[in-house]
């Protein structure tokens, strides 16, 4: 059986993702589709709207075939290592070709990478992306700006393919509809997650008679039957304060990324205000992004260490899903994989590979009071 | 000026402990009654069921003159050093006399305290009282069984009195009313503090007009203008099991008085189970009593030190309110105080000295949005 793969975070899956998977399926010609997911946290360092089951659930029903989780450790990771960590699992699946979506789909992003000075320095930078820093040498070199957030995106594929040695071939495809950002509602059949997170947390009557235009089936049964989450609820936002009020900040000094005297800034921020809004505008300053900050403010919660975050590490493919075609897929490649493939939970994983997993879904359990890992066998769906 | 001294929680103010006050009052012949009184978190190892300053209002209106805070290092631990700590402040307030209330006043407890073997592996005990140490041989040589609870906090006093030279002229009389323990509000016109608490907890339209008859006017105020909080509101247990499942247990194990491995059994209780009496339920073995377990669980949320919580580091006087009578003592007696007076909280007291005590204030904020230590000063309550 031919596969070919995708990576995202479904944040919720929407009409503009369900396209994706067709398009993937049709331009590789391929019998199933391999999403390699994010879990219950997001690379913008928030908790993703509906849990990783809700989630795969809906892209199995609308064109996924297997759904992977994309770990802690590499999904809440600036874009060029949420890139990496992808690229590795798909790698690991012995998948051959990806499929993503930029607004230059016509730019050849495997050659912009192989011009691109292999600096190691980018990978310690946390800041700011590959595109922010290789922009001028590219425009000077080849004359594309690389501006917009999918080509930024593709860009970071094309450079972590590179760097693993181009075990993918990459095929990028238009990305369609609405801007990445866009807030707003689009009237139009494709809407940003963003648009759609917004109309789901805050929703009127008329956000919800657009939404069953703008996701399929399976979201808006997730909408109906569950509590759609806040990035950061108010409940996250008091782990998070309690924690930086109590921890020494010698203690907080050996969270993941808390460098610089972040620690004394969180710390007294948190102290201050009470509110996340008013304690967000207390942190921010000229040196940090909001996701880099908003990524540090999740280590801090989960309490994510630099052993356990940086790249490297003993890997694996969590499974939360597969369909008919996908089972047989699974069957028949998965003797081929390189990493262990996850079906189960169990104590002994929880104590060490998966631990970080681990806390976060208990984290994001004590959100929602959905059952994360223990007590969770990968979804089936049945196809024709 | 003439001042007794007395100890107390308050937790909350009843109709008992204004009577306590008023025979203090008397029995000492005194002008102005100071009460060292428990911060924000009690003894048993709990949330108090209103804040520090409500409690101290209360008391001001009802017959104290003076209420010092007895920090959260004294106050949430075992009772011969909550003594301890309630009587070195006493002494350093240079407060001659201190009255309190027995089942058997008539028991001459500084002469028991004294025949009791000076034994420091009681300092080292936090599981069991002086006088479950002690009373098989305080029996045999004296024929007095030390088994009421107000019996063994009197001893307890006499114990810490005679470890500080004996400062202090202690005055028992007899406790009137409900039994400690009592569950059920009484009708008589007293009832215990865990009668009233579960009043306010659970309140029935029967209980409420029977709390008018057990707690005066002030205790009535604050039970309608603010929530009454439960020992371990559920947001207080989602910090601890927050804390517990993501801090490894290398880091647990500093937390003072989890020793003998009972960092192993408190993580894996709180992965395990998603509610308060679950937890609980879990964690209890013969070898700890239900108060040991709670303290440990709030040394564990307040992330408190053993370097914090031994005795003899820098203590001080916090100041939470006077009546006039009380102001004009204040005056004339600060001179002779042995620790600082603080009368405000400001930053370098947070960074240091008071540093635990305004962990544990935010963390109480956090539960009743109600501010603790910044924005407040010490209650002046105008009385005849």
């Amino acid at each position: 059986m031919r596969a070919v793969g995708v990576v995202a975070e479904y944040n919720p899956f929407h009409n503009g993702h369900a396209y994706h998977l067709t398009m993937a399926r049709q331009v590789a010609d391929a019998d199933v589709v391999i999403a390699v997911m994010s879990g219950n946290f997001v690379q913008r360092g928030e908790a993703a709207i509906f849990d990783k089951w809700a989630r795969a659930d809906q892209a199995l029903h609308h064109g996924a075939d297997v759904v992977i989780e994309l770990p802690f450790h590499w999904a809440v990771q600036p874009a060029h290592l949420f890139a990496q960590g992808a690229l590795t699992l798909l790698a690991a699946l012995q998948i051959p070709t990806m499929v993503f979506g930029a607004e230059h789909p016509q730019v050849d992003f495997t050659a912009l990478a192989e011009q691109s000075v292999n600096d190691t320095r980018a990978f310690k930078r946390f800041d700011q992306t590959y595109a922010t820093l290789f922009n001028a040498q590219l425009e000077a070199k080849t004359g594309f700006r690389l501006d917009q957030p999918n080509d930024i995106l593709s860009f970071s594929y094309a450079m972590a393919n590179q760097q693993l040695k181009r075990p993918l071939v990459l095929m990028p495809i238009q990305r369609l509809g609405a801007d990445y950002h866009e807030q707003v509602l689009s009237q139009q059949q494709f809407a940003s997650a963003t648009a759609v997170r917004k109309a789901m947390l805050t929703p009127t009557d008329q956000t919800v008679r657009q939404l069953a235009d703008l996701v399929p089936k399976q979201t808006l049964a997730s909408f109906s039957q569950q509590p759609a989450i806040a990035g950061w609820t108010p409940q996250l936002w008091h782990l998070l304060r309690h924690t930086l009020v109590v921890t020494p900040v010698t203690e907080l000094a050996n969270v993941y990324q808390m460098s610089e005297g972040l620690e004394y800034r969180l710390k007294a921020a948190a102290e201050e205000n009470d509110t996340w809004p008013d304690f967000l505008t207390a942190i921010k300053t000229k040196r940090y992004t909001y996701s880099r900050l908003l990524r540090v403010c999740l280590y801090t919660v989960m309490h994510a260490t630099t052993a356990e975050m940086v790249p490297g590490q003993s890997e694996y493919l969590r499974l939360l899903g597969f369909t008919s075609a996908g089972q047989r897929w699974l069957n028949e490649a998965k003797k081929r994989f390189m990493f262990p493939l996850i079906t189960r939970f169990d104590r002994k994983l929880k104590q060490t590979t998966l631990n970080l997993d681990y806390r976060a879904g208990t984290v994001y359990e004590m959100l929602t009071g959905q059952a994360q890992d223990f007590r969770h066998n990968p979804l089936r769906v049945v196809t024709k």
